[in-house]
């Protein structure tokens, strides 16, 4: 019988955990449902895991597929599920009952709570492989032969239901594909993904880092690493002020009203950071710029003719993660948003969009990304009671984006029901060089501003309109997930333009310090990044350390070089090196850099 | 005979009490020292004053002057001065009295405390004057005829001792001089001041604005005023930028264990914005960049050809003053500071300051600052439990500074037991349009931030050398600070490169509004700010309008213009227009931005 992957992996997951039990006795249990790729199970043994009990359980795993015992399906009544958990030490088992019982659900994660069934709380189904009893709602391969090809490739701490204060329990992640083909694609995939890791490389290149004493989750942007960040700034300011934005500046907090307005308060307030009493109110950082924005709208009066106006900034927001979900750039506290918020009239919302669509493809093809697609999540006339009420609005900017979408020929889909409560959006999708799939950002239509902050334009007859419809765009993303998606996407080698240092002025002797300075002072007059490498290394050694910074252009210098007026180039990743005339070499990289190439 | 002015201030300061005792009896008095121009007193009169109040103790002022009555001195034992000051009902004076009792000074602000005399606790001095007597240790004039020329010309909230749980007082200012001469050349400098006041022209060219909901102190930034605070970041980091300084940028908060080792908390910890708690310890939002960037200098290591590292950033600050004392952008809760910190070898500090010093002095070139002067504040070798015990640090950074200070032949005063604990520092000095002497900036150096942070360098022995000294420093104070400057500096009238508007483009009729636009566009590709009138307005009216906005060039667009290929160029505040060719106007136009004109 040919099983969907999915009901493989959750098999294999049940199959390690049956490998665990014979060699933990004692283990406990968490959840251990299926993921992209795989699936993994929390278990507590009562110390910290190693990478030789993963070599261990996998050995065990395969003595028990070896034995291929069967997938045993028992229903029974919750009463003696809890009783059959309980005598097994299963603690967790019985709190996830327990919460079944009692309130007949586990109110866990969607994704975990997809483990159990809790439609029906009188009666529970287990499942028994090779001696291990699971509370699970199935469905599973018939014998342990069926499950897939895996492999065990990583483990790390998981709070029990993620709550910080409950136990910690340790995750042990396992792939699993249909073929061993599939399986080792995927691990050269995740092979690719490791030699492009954006810490690795952020550490190599001396880009970034993280300070405890700074705190969790808080870039501090070397000098590098703050080169790169201003050249995507300075690209972003560029086509904003290309498409008409004006930039504005606001403060990092605001008191509680301005987020009560906004209705941030009271329900995004877990993800904020805590307030801060002052002597005039109560202050929290901002966890976005939308509600600072809307009140430089409001501050003036704005006439038909002054819209669109686009208001960006390159807002610092602040979120409350829990320290330990905290990892590298993709999961900061501290976000630098290329954010803006596009205020227009109804009859300028698809000319808006379009203009966003326009940007966000510029920037694909600045930074070569070719296989991107669109969603476009609309509301669903069937649920009416979780969307804004405003039906006439909902299907006219519906149909106008979706117009866009087609006049601009690019692949997209549309969802039903998927909207935010205050509009529909688009969202950005492309496939990353490792094959994941991923957001880049979201173009967020918005109905609810114009209510909430009283967002009005004076009409062509001098009359109060009070249609002002709000666009939320960052095509860019934050800083940090982009710089991490950059150092991802070029492994490094970034392009001339972008790279921290353009070009490495090597030496040969000492006695050539004085002229490499000169060339290099000229070079920087000429607006380039550059940097002399004046160690007492051999020429080898310097070439080898400038390619080790990835830095795409070395020039080396000698005698020949200091009498004759030409440069020796060698170029990042080419072994041939090229002579040419110092104002050609000039020229070609001032081209290269205004091109962004 | 020929009295102090400040003896003859403070007397008027006992004059105006007279006379507000009469007025109302039952007034209660705070303090009233003198200040510069003239002098103050914080009165309780049981209502709100009026201006109506002002005119009145003013009338009253001039009969006490007429009267002449002389100013009494008596001294008498402490409890006999609370007793009288108890059955007048002057229970501030009383508590004052009390203080000086039980702890021997009255622990107010240096300014205050002046007033009272508390070096003997066993008795104190009281003087009347015109039926009004007062703590107070004088001297004062021999009768009130011999007070300065007064004017009484605001009044504003004070709270009882400067601490807001403390009730409200209310507090009159008097200006007060030896000649009328002196008084009106000062109100004309004060009204100079009104006109050119950074709230009321940032108003009226829409260039920032504070809103209620977002809170006390807080710029918001509209797209002109950023328009211009970009302009000067980008000036700061080109100057930066030739100086070889290299950008770093760090999150506005850390955890408290940054301050405890930076030694700001816990004495510095007042004029923060509270603790938040969080799941990994307790952060603060930052009131200053160093401790940031040391820890970027400490995160890699340096060999001595590093040095000097010029680590710059505009970093956003954050600072607990109470909401009663923020004034527009000179008293602010939130400051964008043009900040960096050197780090540098001992042999490199004459250099380093010369270069900070040059830096300044460009400064002063571009915005035509002529009257200024620099103060070189040092530490006392007879006060050294005052400051960190490095004397041979203390000597040689002097003596270097004073070098500096010598070499640039530039006015400068050096003064004893004026530095900061932790080292020398050089403040920048200048005197404002309307006479206002300001510190426009402090070179400070640090002797301290070596210990604490532990920074050191590799020397060119290899050896590690723990004498890493760091220079402090903002040449264009914070953005809030510098843009109040340069609104009042220039009324407004800012030149070309700084303007938010550079050209407004005036269409004589509808019918030339589609040549305006295509002339704004192609004066928007050179890189101007341009905006088009396209108003119903006459073009009279359209001229007075781009005068208000006091927009630096304006060109009326009409058939001839539209027609000939020439340019209509009127420049803001002359009244004689100028025809030019279009190619010839952008080159000028250009030119002058580019030479920041």
């Amino acid at each position: 019988m040919q099983y969907p992957i999915e009901t493989r992996r959750h098999s294999a997951a049940h199959v390690m955990a049956a490998a665990i039990q014979r060699l933990f006795p004692l283990a406990k249990f968490g959840v251990g449902p299926t993921i992209e790729n795989g699936f993994y199970y929390d278990i507590d043994i009562g110390r910290a895991l190693t990478p030789e009990d993963l070599v261990a359980i996998d050995q065990e795993m395969k003595k028990v597929v070896k034995d291929n015992p069967e997938f045993a399906r028992q229903e029974m009544p919750i009463d003696e599920a809890i009783a059959l958990f309980d005598k097994l030490g299963q603690v967790y088992k019985v709190e996830l009952l327990n919460d079944i019982k009692t309130r007949g659900t586990t109110k866990m994660s969607e994704e975990e709570a997809g483990d159990i069934d809790a439609s029906n709380v009188d009666s529970v189904s287990v499942y028994t492989t090779g001696g291990f009893t699971d509370l699970c709602r199935g469905p599973h391969v018939e014998k342990a032969k069926d499950i897939c090809v895996w492999k065990l490739h990583r483990f790390s701490g998981a709070y029990w239901r993620g709550k910080s204060e409950n136990p910690q329990l340790q995750r042990i992640y396992g792939l699993c594909f249909e073929t061993k083909e599939d399986l080792d694609a995927h691990l050269k995939l995740l092979e690719e993904a490791e030699r492009r890791d954006h810490r690795k490389i952020g550490k190599d290149l001396d880009l970034f880092f993280f300070d405890d004493m700074v705190g969790k989750g808080l870039v501090m942007w070397l000098p590098k690493g703050t080169v790169m960040r201003n050249e995507v700034e300075k690209l972003a300011v560029e086509m904003e002020d290309k498409q008409g934005y004006v930039r504005v500046v606001t403060p990092h907090i605001a008191r509680e009203e301005l987020y009560l307005t906004s209705g941030h308060l009271p329900y995004y307030k877990d993800s904020m950071y805590p307030p801060m009493v002052m002597d005039d109110g109560t202050y929290y950082m901002k966890a976005m710029n939308c509600p600072h924005h809307h009140t430089i709208y409001r501050h003036n009066l704005h006439s038909y003719r002054e819209l669109p106006l686009r208001l960006a900034e390159y807002g610092t927001v602040y979120r409350n993660e829990l320290s330990g979900t905290l990892a590298g750039l993709l999961r900061v506290r501290c976000l630098a948003m290329n954010d803006s918020h596009i205020y227009c009239r109804k009859d300028q919302i698809k000319d808006e969009f379009k203009k966003v669509m326009e940007l966000t493809m510029t920037y694909f093809r600045i930074f070569g990304l070719k296989d991107y697609w669109f969603r476009l999540s609309k509301w669903s006339p069937d649920h009416l009671e979780k969307y804004i009420n405003q039906p006439e609005n909902w299907t006219y900017s519906q149909d106008v984006i979706r117009e866009v979408l087609v006049e601009m020929a690019v692949p997209f889909k549309e969802v039903d029901d998927e909207a935010a409560f205050y509009g529909p959006k688009v969202d950005v999708q492309f496939k990353s060089i490792v094959g994941r799939e991923e957001t880049m950002s979201t173009i967020q239509l918005d109905f609810v501003a114009k209510e909430r902050f009283g967002l009005t334009y004076t009409d062509d007859t001098g009359e109060k309109n009070e249609e002002v419809f709000v666009i939320h765009r960052a095509p860019l993303s934050t800083h940090e997930r982009f710089m991490a998606f950059l150092i991802e996407h070029y492994a490094g080698d970034f392009p001339l333009w972008l790279a921290p240092v353009q070009v490495a002025v090597l030496p040969v002797a000492d006695r050539h310090n004085e002229f490499a300075q000169k060339l290099a002072a000229e070079l920087k007059g000429n607006g380039l990044r550059v940097e002399v490498d004046e160690s007492a290394e051999s020429v080898g050694k310097k070439i080898r350390n400038s390619e080790k910074q990835k830095i795409p252009l070395a020039l080396v210098v000698g005698d020949k070089e200091a009498e004759s007026g030409e440069l020796t180039v060698r170029s990042r990743g080419e072994k041939d090196q090229m002579v040419m005339a110092k104002e050609e070499f000039i020229r070609m990289a001032v081209e290269k850099v205004e091109q962004r190439l």
